[in-house]
């Protein structure tokens, strides 16, 4: 999968890219990001990619000559979605990262300052929002849509069963995890963990997964992904809402 | 304000540090990122700082020794509160980022892999989550924790004023913006934008922001911050709701 990212500061995404996941993919040929410099295709003399807004007000706003010309090229050699990281953009969640890692290819824009000029929506395919915080720009939003829709590509985690049973994937939150050392500081590792009796040890698990979705998430509570079993666990723990 | 990161990927944080807002408020010694490397603190000889699960499956999850030796050396010196960014954590947002604005010093634990050892947790104060999606680990999430808190201190921004208008800041979603120029393949400037008539850019702004809002996040309109004539316009647009 290609993504390219259109941007005016590439630079921020060597760090993610040179390292961990993203790396091994990258050097694999799983995936490849294609850091597009917005500011290269400036027509201005000083390769200008902001101005003051119209009406006046505080900060800058992009240009839509350079985003424009620069989406136009990169779509030259193929037609892709352009994906638009912005706080008015649909939520990004683990659908929607299962949504995109169907494509061959997409681009995703990054803004910056206030924003980019309203024109530029017109090659716009989506907004997409990682949340509801102000982030100076797209960079560090592109670079979670970059790595949650990586790890979905076939190859690309160590194991393809790795990301089975993480959080969100199965609508439940994960089960706690536990290592090395047995006991830590007088911690200990619950007993069940270390019986050996695979059964017991996936019961305890769901059960726990279940009562951290519960009690820190029940809106993630949907009757499609439970069993009656669960339902069951669910009405033990006093859930009846289900 | 000191932003003290525990991560096994230090690396990862460099090219966000070194660009734009973060890289200039660093300069000015308004903020700093102490990037501690958890694998620095492992006790074992190769510097490991995962291992299997107790109780099998797949996946590695990270050691509870080194990230305890870790929060322990960096709170030798000033206590502070442990913040982890995990998928279970309350959801961030603006107003937490605000929340966390108020401290001087406060530690961020970056997990991976299949996540941290269960005993980890009782050196964590809290968890957060900046949304419902699975990535690699904790450092892009901890990225945009810092981005939209740097943000938020005085004299950060190029104007204080600047984050004043910005999306999720007074509740409303942001009207659109446009720069030079005037018209871009025939796509013109709103006429009022270029009257120069203050009041009337004004109205058309609240305007624009109302209705993004209403169309697009319509969960985000709250009575306590809406004027008499906002209300007026939400209902002028068939929104009785309010």
């Amino acid at each position: 999968m290609v993504f390219n990212v259109l941007t005016i500061f590439p630079d921020m995404f060597e760090g993610i890219l040179r390292n961990s996941i993203l790396k091994r993919a990258i050097e694999r040929e799983l995936i490849k990001v294609n850091l597009v410099n917005i500011r290269d295709y400036s027509k201005d003399k000083h390769k200008k990619t902001d101005d003051y807004p119209y009406g006046g007000g505080y900060g800058m706003v992009m240009m839509v000559q350079p985003i424009y010309d620069a989406i136009k090229a990169v779509k030259s050699s193929k037609d892709m979605p352009v994906f638009y990281m912005g706080p008015k953009g649909k939520k990004f969640d683990q659908k929607k990262a299962i949504e995109l890692s169907k494509y061959d290819e997409i681009m995703i824009l990054c803004g910056h300052y206030e924003g980019i000029d309203e024109r530029a929506y017109s090659l716009i395919d989506e907004e997409i929002s990682i949340g509801d915080f102000i982030l100076t720009g797209g960079e560090i939003a592109a670079m979670a849509v970059i790595d949650s829709v990586s790890r979905l590509i076939h190859g690309v985690l160590p194991q393809d069963e790795s990301f089975i049973d993480e959080s969100f994937y199965c609508g439940l939150l994960e089960y706690p995890q536990y290592t090395r050392p047995e006991i830590f500081n007088g911690m200990e590792v619950p007993k069940v963990l270390l019986s050996g009796n695979h059964a017991e040890i996936a019961k305890w698990r769901r059960q726990k997964s279940l009562e951290a979705t519960l009690n820190l998430r029940p809106d993630l509570l949907d009757r499609k992904y439970l069993s009656e079993q669960d339902i069951e666990y669910l009405k033990e723990l006093g859930y009846s809402d289900i």
